[in-house]
């Protein structure tokens, strides 16, 4: 995957156990151009990191949005997270861009589903 | 909360540890009436059942959706589980309404929040 592909909309995660990075969040809707363009950056960021399994993400007209990106193993989201912060931190981003948001990180225990 | 009310935007959950029900779905279009009054249903189920401690919820102009539900612990999923497929079984849907999902079960290790 180059950089810069969307990721595709479901992601084919291995056998549990993993981790998930659950990230819910409402905007203010202040600088949207400079929102868009650190979230394609963040996704960016971490379809390189070691230990990244895929991600999904989804954001209704009522502005409220859910990513979930999905890990091998809780060190790989703690490197993953210090890359972000020092990326959004240049970004002089989150106070401004989000209304409010919850982080959770979870091991996913069970998992199935179904393609068309 | 009554049957019919929508949820808040964002959860507002205890302290970890406690169970995420991760779902991710891409849809075919076919039926959308009947789905959306499934999905409704769905959350209004939720919100009646034991251990639910909140549910967030988003779908993309893509037709990608995630909706992730909080309980207490892996009973109460099981038990809603239950309800939930008895319900859409009489609804005839999920193979039409559904171009392919995720289902994840996982537990919340930890969590932070903001709000304005």
């Amino acid at each position: 995957m180059s950089p810069s592909s969307p990721p595709p909309p479901l992601a084919d995660t291995p056998e549990p156990p993993y981790y998930a990075v659950i990230f819910a969040s409402t905007m203010t809707g202040d600088d949207p151009e400079g929102y868009a363009a650190m979230a394609q950056a963040m996704v960016d960021l971490a379809a390189r990191q070691p230990g990244y399994l895929g991600l999904e993400s989804a954001r209704g007209p009522d502005g409220l949005g859910i990513t979930v990106s999905y890990w091998t193993d809780p060190a790989a989201i703690t490197a993953w997270k210090a890359q972000a912060e020092h990326q959004v931190a240049q970004r002089l981003g989150r106070d401004r861009w989000y209304g409010a948001f919850r982080l959770r990180v979870a091991r996913v225990e069970r998992a199935y589903g179904f393609d068309r």
